[in-house]
């Protein structure tokens, strides 16, 4: 990974091929569950990136370079999420789609934050959302993190965990516990994991909670674990509120589906709070296990509010994957092995300038077969024509006139027909295997 | 195709499946020929841009929106085409790559330009190019357009035709001809099917070229033929110049290759004459046959000092598919037909939400075999769930307690096992078709 411009990573031809493995995994799981492939374009209104509040700072603004020295003022900027460009998307065309609207969507990103490490400000996101008109059943809220977890796990690397709480038992205990300052008390639970007890309970001494409030609001946030008895851990803490029992009883179908699927890597996680203000059911992070240092790679939740627009609302749910900071976690620890830099499986050798036509021959029949095909850039000696090959990690090289082939990795050389040889299937394309821990 | 912001288009789902289609049958036919995938982050800083002049007054800049009120210089943009970004990058990474270097590229470009009919302002551009360190032989010249012909074929699109120039031919006319302005001339040559021959001699003339010396140019840019004869006929006019003689011997080889490989697309055209300055050999535009008034969909060349600093030289060559535009022809036109608007193969129904786990295991069976498949989102009658597969062209409804499935298409319902039943092949997949003209 490269950053000649500070926080716009790229990659090198083995990386890209890395990156094209993992969306080609993401793309056939999503598809599997029948979403859409969605793409929005890069660049809405600052009215509509403004929606949100949170990120409105970090927005990219677009000019253009020939306006430069007018006054008029900006109007469009680079979109910092997938979120809010399809809430605006499906008010735009609701009339054009199906609902419930599943969709994915892998795009870029930007956002003008400073960088740092992991922290890019162009970076690919994929997310996926499921949107329905007017109500939402709970099954959709239980179905995306069994989904992403399942995503995740066809991935390189260690296992995925999907920690899963809901707003509805955060909010329900602070009703039962007489607590008026939700918001502040869920940014509090946030940092469960990453502060003392001492410093978790002075900050809730701080919103003016009582001691048994700041015991009780403890104890809720350090529970968690993917047997559906869970709930009865949360019951035992003595809170009694409608709402608390809606999202227990939403947790432990849950956990309950995912036994059912043999599915054990989708926790219930009751410190689970999201920063982000719209959810209001579920809500998700995940982690890698023996990596949870990293922070989620995965996160989202049900919204209900986020896609209306007067008396028209679609309650939704989704999750996303920060794409490019998995991949720098991938790179940082070496969890894989790239097997080549190119597609290339074949290069075809060249004996002259005069006789290339031949070469091109053979060439255009193995691509006829499928097999990614190169002809030898020059009729050079044939060793430096093979040492083409091998820098390149190319398996085949092809001797025309001799009719010939030889795996450069094996030695193993023999005659061959371009119309029948048979390739060794898992040399045909560059393999993405997971480094032996 | 949608365009709420103007010059900025999305797709609804369903042109999103044309649109994947389009680009799996571009990487698929770049990678057999051994091009590695490469993308460039979409900001680059505005010296990098204004590099290469002509367009640079279409640049969008980038500005962080908190930093409104700071006078400081804008220093970045978004990227125009992909060929600069490509010369920054090899620049910046020869170190870590292998030349020559194959590589194709697929992504957004954007451009502040007017929005007009089938002009856009965000728009993705598919590139392959070909770039060697200090020498590039003729035959990458000859391959790109073989490549691109091939590639552009496998496209629902009526019959692509690639037509080739060398501005080694141009530039060798004008030299015998004894005409110093051969910018100027190049730029009047490019409008030769435009306008009538009283306009073009008249621009000629214009231009200080005598009589003799326009009807000769108006003759050359007159030619063109996809048999390797076709030099001949411009040697008829009379011209002596070395560089004519090795611009003609470059294009009669193209011809020759083209026919070896049965491919007849491929056509000598000695009006291509290509805006851009920097190219050097040959030049290629493409159309469509029967829908030439569109213009070219295909163009490049090859360009010897585009990619060079200092004594470093990267000479190459490139062709870039316009793929927001040819896709918005191709709807213009109604030449594709997509079967359905989901990736969804199968819709397994719910008898009630008590039973939903049964569904899900049904639909997990199914995915296991890789057939897209979702549950219904309501346990609603089952008349109104085959509707929701029906409105999707979801061609499958699996009846879970009766253990069978319906092709809703065909009316065909059989008693059947989630584990072997035998679906039709082309219906797991949307299908995108041409329609017959």
């Amino acid at each position: 990974m490269m950053t000649s411009l500070s926080g716009f990573p790229e990659f090198t031809p083995e990386e890209k091929i890395l990156e094209d493995s993992l969306l080609a995994t993401l793309q056939r799981v999503f598809e599997l569950h029948g979403f859409s492939h969605l793409e929005t374009r890069a660049v809405e209104p600052l009215s509509v990136l403004e929606k949100k509040g949170e990120t409105s700072q970090e927005v990219y603004t677009l000019s253009r370079l020939q306006d430069k020295d007018s006054h008029e003022p900006v109007k469009n900027g680079l979109h910092f999420d997938l979120t809010v460009p399809l809430s605006r998307y499906v008010l735009e065309n609701a009339h054009l789609l199906q609902f419930p609207f599943m969709r994915y969507q892998i795009q870029k990103v930007w956002r003008g934050e400073r960088p740092q490490e992991g922290r890019f400000r162009e970076f690919v996101q994929a997310d996926i959302d499921m949107i329905a008109r007017d109500t939402l059943p709970v099954h959709f809220e239980i179905e995306a993190p069994l989904i992403m977890a399942e995503a995740l796990e066809a991935l390189p690397i260690p296992q995925p965990v999907v920690h899963v709480n809901s707003r509805k038992i955060l909010q329900g205990a602070c009703n039962a516990l007489g607590i008026s300052e939700v918001d502040a008390v869920l940014q509090v639970i946030d940092k469960h994991d990453k502060v003392t007890p001492e410093v978790f309970s002075q900050m809730l001494l701080e919103l003016q909670l009582d001691d048994a409030q700041v015991k009780t609001i403890w104890d809720l946030a350090g529970i968690s674990g993917n047997e559906p008895e869970v709930a009865s851990r949360v019951r035992d803490l003595g809170l009694k509120d409608d709402l608390l029992e809606e999202g227990l009883d939403d947790v432990a179908r849950m956990l309950v589906a995912a036994r059912a699927r043999g599915r054990e890597n989708v926790v219930a996680d009751f410190k689970i709070a999201r920063g982000l203000d719209y959810y209001t059911g579920m809500v998700y992070e995940t982690f890698i296990t023996g990596a949870e240092t990293y922070g989620s790679i995965c996160s989202g939740g049900r919204y209900d509010n986020l896609v209306s627009e007067g008396k028209r609302c679609f309650p939704g749910v989704g999750m996303s994957i920060g794409l490019t900071r998995l991949i720098s976690i991938i790179l940082a620890n070496n969890w894989v092995e790239v097997s080549r830099s190119v597609p290339t499986a074949v290069l075809v050798l060249v004996d002259s300038e005069e006789t290339r036509g031949e070469s091109d021959q053979v060439a255009a029949t193995l691509r006829q077969r499928g097999v990614c095909t190169e002809v030898s850039p020059t009729a050079a000696k044939y060793g430096k024509q093979i040492k083409y090959a091998a820098n390149r990690g190319i398996p085949y090289v092809w001797f025309v006139s001799q009719r010939e082939v030889k795996n450069i990795l094996t030695g193993e050389q023999a005659v061959a027909d371009p119309q029948t040889f048979e390739f060794e299937t898992q040399l045909l394309k560059p393999q993405v295997r997971m480094q032996d821990a």
